[in-house]
């Protein structure tokens, strides 16, 4: 295979108790991605459309992805890269990570898989860190391994793949304002209450246990967030109203997507996704702020090969 | 039914990464307790064996769990309760649980089972809270439950089943010391840094994930505790080497049982277990501290009649 071209899914990462250790890749939300062989040991970023960001390698986090990867690939050549975003940067649904992490999955491919994901993952890391100073996994990882993924740790990198129950749904309510993953985690507190840290670990084992169970109700009650959201859901005008709404509607969960400002809620079932879209999209109809508004089903499988 | 024999397990608590929140029944180590019915609308604790323990009725863990059931119950008798400690009070495995626990579990049979099992751990509950200040779910859920139970939340309470892994053994050394649960919670921290919150968080969902995926290396990575375990194991004698010894002799992993004294393994098999037994009595056996080792399967069942 001389080129590929690839889906790279957008991603919800933290999942409210999950703050830096949850993700799980949307199915229908995600950038486009052409990669080629070329016959120089080097990586170039040719085009790229939809967005505004620099093609110089070490500038751009697909850039620095893949120069991570070729450096320790058993390849004497090197890769052109054509990127189609779709995902708005800052938009909190992981656009950094379908970058770094698609970009990764695709030059895999084309050498016949010589990486393991989880190697993979730690490429795309670098990307991460040149997004948000924090080479985070929690975005990248569904994009390489698909559907709901833990990090179990992070030195060393440990990465379970967790269940992705079928009926699950995605909305993203996505505020058409910029949040940078690293202001948003300046105004986190670096010290908790223990007593918060006993909530968040009991919720995010209900979470995992509810995605093994199938057992819809419990992952609903399972993502609450009392550590993260509190403080950062400042940042994101009207987040109370669309979370009420959201939960009226029949959400089981709602909460910030990643850094934000985007918000997701998860639904059992394409019929209450749309309501809880509809419930969301009425609250910011009023406040006047641009917004886009999707439903995705969960993606199992991650990037994928288009034809 | 007129009277019920029955045995109430022995519980590790805690289990590392998840205070407050997970706990595991035991198989081989626990205490019997006898109830049987009576005219009177009243409880009676008649016999103590094994322990010198209050028989007054508000003194008690078992009398105070079994008023609570009895204020709710739709009965108009009373209960007279024998109770053959074999659990010694302060050994970290959830003495005072068997009682409160054992006793609600044996009243809710002999009245044919009015109540579900987590309003028996409420009740049972309600003794915790005399023995220990605080009305903690992790020792007396695994008691009715069996197994591995995760406390996802207590308000409300939220109590999950977790799968139990066949081939998993604890082995329980117990140091002849008395540490009571409620000053092994004075010396904890109020406060907790979240980066090592966020390594506890994905340790409990590791563990979680272990459970259910029969994955016993991911259950033995997931044992990590970076919150209690370092200002709690300053009490135990010799903890570290204990540790340290059980681990190169091949435990999954090793930790504090609830608030200690003793230190419990997870083990993969009996034989494993039995290896890792004997490296913990040699660093006791230095010691010169009266210890107990025991080796248990774990108890998938919870508290069980006797014949």
């Amino acid at each position: 295979m001389q080129e590929i071209k690839i889906f790279c899914p957008a991603t919800i990462a933290n999942l409210s108790c999950g703050f830096d250790v949850m993700g799980v890749a949307l199915d229908t939300i995600g950038d486009e991605m052409t990669v080629r062989k070329i016959a120089e040991r080097k990586v170039e970023i040719t085009k790229i459309t939809g967005q505004d960001l620099p093609k110089e390698i070490n500038k751009n986090v697909a850039g620095v992805a893949a120069s991570a990867f070729l450096k320790k690939a058993k390849y004497c050549g090197g890769f052109e890269i054509e990127i189609h975003k779709k995902i708005k940067p800052g938009s909190g649904i992981g656009s950094s990570a379908a970058s770094s992490a698609g970009v990764v999955w695709a030059m895999n491919e084309l050498l016949n898989r010589p990486f393991s994901k989880k190697e993979l993952v730690e490429f795309a890391m670098q990307g991460e860190r040149l997004a948000s100073n924090v080479a985070h996994a929690d975005n990248v990882a569904p994009v390489i391994f698909g559907g709901f993924v833990l990090v179990r740790s992070y030195a060393p990198l440990d990465i379970v793949q967790l269940p992705t129950p079928k009926a699950l749904y995605a909305v993203i309510l996505h505020p058409q304002i910029e949040i940078k993953t690293a202001d948003s985690r300046k105004i986190l507190k670096s010290r908790i209450a223990l007593e918060e840290g006993v909530k968040q670990w009991g919720n995010l084992g209900g979470l995992v246990a509810g995605l093994f169970k199938e057992d819809y109700e419990l992952i609903g009650r399972s993502l609450e967030d009392h550590i993260i959201e509190p403080t950062r859901s400042i940042l994101i005008p009207g987040f109370e109203e669309v979370k009420k709404k959201s939960l009226d509607a029949g959400a089981l969960g709602c909460g910030i997507s990643g850094s934000g400002p985007s918000i997701f809620a998860l639904c059992q079932g394409i019929e209450m996704a749309q309501n809880v879209a509809g419930a969301m999209q009425k609250v910011y109809d009023k406040i006047g702020i641009d917004f886009e508004v999707h439903v995705s089903k969960l993606n199992a499988k991650g990037a994928k090969k288009l034809k």
